[in-house]
């Protein structure tokens, strides 16, 4: 049967320490929920960080999206999909989330994800988002992005978008 | 951990009869091995009937890598990556898998997979292939190609190659 | 001998008629230089425009990139290379331009082309950009965002950045 | 106006000198027809021998789909198109050619090629390909597939395509 993946994107190297500790609450919370963490594979920053968190949670699933057969992945990741598209994986990582959370202040790669993320109509939530990035993206999201200030928070929107 | 991921490649709406039945069968003994069964994904022939196998094993875990967004996936995948990719993501299915298997005759899709999992370096395992096939892959694939008869052998082969 | 590419992104089916007027334009002074113009190639707002424009100029050459097979092209294309990968098609669109430039307020996928490009370490021109965008892709861009007012201001700059 | 497309495949470190004369010689004969030539982009085997070829041509366009941003693509192509997707820019290939021609015997890139390509529903000629490769796709192609001995018996039957 089909699981509910929940996608979290942030920062690799461009990561602060905030967005690194909500990245690895968040993932143990999705992984609480028995939803599985999907990220952008790589070994570093909020990729890092969310499976991590997850990984603290017994039964918890972890599904990585590499973008390169060369780059490791993070070793906290259970289930390794390599793409060898580089950036072009990010439009899966987000087609195959049911909903995404960016966690953090956006670099490029993440502000890619959030824009793919609505021209594929997902529903999109911002964890402690950077005032610009909020601001272009409660713009573009017409009603499908939401804003959290933490991940209970996150969670409890998650649960309001399943239900729906 | 990351955990190992057996691909296993065949026919859709062409495959016939036998091929149906090793697919359910090795898609049983993959899972019972405690392996990941990743497949294109889709709800049709060789694609359905190794998650079918796979799912009749406790704990078992299935994987698909589905070629767009508006195809339904097979209903005994646990873990849908939606690539959108459509044919592309063939080179994902064998990039992803830690030793590819083609399960029956080949059409032109699972001949494209064994073709790039070649080109990857990928160990590949031919199940009751055609001769054709057979032909072309034991030439192009310079020791890496392994024919077998039985779902049982090709598992024994995928120990082989993996205590090497 | 490898030609110049001056990607062009903007909006299909919301685009207004003042960014299809200076896509217009933009086209026409790009090929008037003698450089490719790449767009997204459907038969919609800016991507239409942009080549409409360019086949004004006798040995215009213009490259589309379909996301589709399905999707037909804007008549004004020479060249037209067929995807198949939807969205992350705009990863290529990037990739194969020397510069890009986006026309008119941004939608979320010429948002996501933007940001790709800057993943990517391609110059940016925003032509007539909504607030929102300007604000957050001047900061993601650490000094390869550009802003331009016209489209005779935008091969200004271009001419800059191929003299650097 | 959209225009025709042939797209050349073949090995690039693996050719042999009758293939890379083949190619060299079928590059120019497309190009004298007015059609472009489409290769997979690199500086090597079939596919810089069919844009050298081409380039002898006055009025000659060649078009490179290029795997990787980091390889550098063949001198003579006039077109690069940068995909960063590797392997599974295969099937970008196919998809954008009008007719797709396999040259020489084919290593495995190529017969991914032409297995995506009749998954795609492609015309396919096989110049002079190798008995194996001849005998599965002759089987797969179900009447799509043609064999030809020489460039110039190539383009007579790309002539029958176009004309049907």
């Amino acid at each position: 049967m089909r699981r509910f993946i929940v996608g979290v994107m942030g920062q690799g190297e461009g990561a602060d320490e905030p967005a690194l500790a909500q990245a690895r609450e968040l993932g143990a919370l999705i992984a609480g929920e028995g939803w599985i963490v999907l990220s952008g594979g790589r070994d570093s920053g909020v990729m890092r960080a969310v499976n991590q968190g997850a990984k603290q949670i017994p039964g918890s699933l972890t599904l990585g999206i590499l973008p390169s057969s060369v780059v490791a992945p993070s070793p906290d990741i259970d289930i390794v999909v390599v793409t060898d598209m580089h950036n072009a994986r990010n439009n899966i990582n987000v087609l195959s989330s049911d909903v995404v959370v960016a966690c953090g202040p956006a670099g490029a790669g993440t502000a890619s994800e959030i824009a793919l993320a609505l021209k594929a109509e997902k529903p999109v939530i911002l964890l402690s988002p950077d005032a610009e990035a909020k601001a272009l993206f409660l713009k573009l999201g017409q009603g499908r992005v939401y804003i959290s200030d933490t991940p209970v928070e996150t969670i409890a929107v998650i649960k309001t978008l399943v239900t729906i």
